[in-house]
């Protein structure tokens, strides 16, 4: 891990393609990973790729997965650590063109390569858990019953220190080939956002929607 | 792959935690899938894994990805095929407890794995280059230019069988431990959902919303 404004950048963090829309800027790579709260987490396992769907935490330059201590991966990260890739993606738009060939995709993403650890420090696993229900909900952690040792021990966090990452972006409008730009067809961009609804309460609940939860957006 | 309503469920497919959210069934890993457009590709590089974010298309019990010639994971399924990973999620909610640890989301995922193969025969390539227009924008692909044979020079598709394949779903309200239920803490559910703004006309598109567009949601 670096301490400069920049991640590495080598040939496993330079995509193939569009590389014009890589990055590898600390604050941008963090405003991406922050705006998110879903990553997909690949692991091999017998010698073929696995993608699960998990929620995730960044504190400073570390991000943090969690699960049952009894899952593929945080058992194979128990040990010795366990190569990962974590990506985080996030849809902006749709954008539509006169050719087939160049629609494309608005969006934001965060390719983070690596050695997961099981973390074991009691104080930095407290942090680490905070943090994973601060990540998708700001101000949780201090509004709910914190673990119990029970839970704990049920409870795996590993980590994958922010060193090989790289983010990638488009942020564009329909890009059409000269020549198909009098065609007859439409093109331009459908917008695509994320929306929260109204917090339904559950039948245990019968206070107020507490101020963290109020205007909730992320 | 199998003719019947499931597909295989072995051990590959079968997840280690919360089995009972778990579905082989081939009507709702097709509806997961067609809800989506977005998936991310797994694959193995120099033995670590790599996860990247890109569209995908079914047809009948085949899924695929698409991408520059050159693209890695293009490359790496041209010959032998290539051991791939491809997941999909949709995240319908956050599931708030009164403890930390019951804290969920309601979500919908399918996870596939299996030899990614490249597309070589013309006509399945044109189903499939249609079927990926499609899919993300229904009955788009006859309202474009088609890809002529400079662009599908540039195209690789792969083809992923759906075969080792489940699905896994949450849906349902905060679950906490009887013992929490009168702790003063807010517990229920955020609706997530996501949401298509009203279409932004590139200049070059002089004419009406096509009727494809109008009232655009997927």
């Amino acid at each position: 891990m670096s301490d400069t404004a920049s991640y590495t950048r080598n040939e496993r963090t330079t995509p193939t393609r569009y590389r014009d829309r890589a990055t590898w800027e600390r604050d941008a790579i963090h405003a991406i990973l922050d705006a998110a709260y879903v990553c997909h987490l690949g692991f091999v396992a017998n010698g073929t790729p696995v993608v699960l769907p998990t929620i995730f935490a960044r504190v400073g330059d570390r991000l943090y997965v969690h699960g049952s201590t009894g899952s593929r991966p945080m058992r194979g990260a128990a040990d010795e650590g366990m190569p990962v890739c974590v990506t985080v993606t996030l849809v902006d738009g749709l954008v539509l063109t006169k050719s087939a060939f160049n629609h494309s995709v608005n969006f934001r993403s965060v390719v983070a390569q690596g050695i997961a650890q099981q973390v074991t420090d009691p104080e930095e696993l407290a942090v680490a858990l905070d943090a994973l229900v601060d990540h998708s909900i700001p101000g949780r952690s201090g509004e709910v019953r914190r673990p119990n040792a029970k839970e704990l021990a049920k409870t795996a966090v590993v980590r994958l220190v922010l060193d090989e990452v790289s983010a990638k972006t488009r942020a564009d409008g329909a890009d059409d080939d000269e020549e198909d730009l009098d065609l007859p067809y439409w093109a331009g961009v459908i917008p695509v956002s994320t929306v929260y609804g109204t917090p339904e309460p559950h039948e245990s609940s019968t206070g107020e929607l507490p101020a963290h939860l109020q205007n909730f957006r992320r």
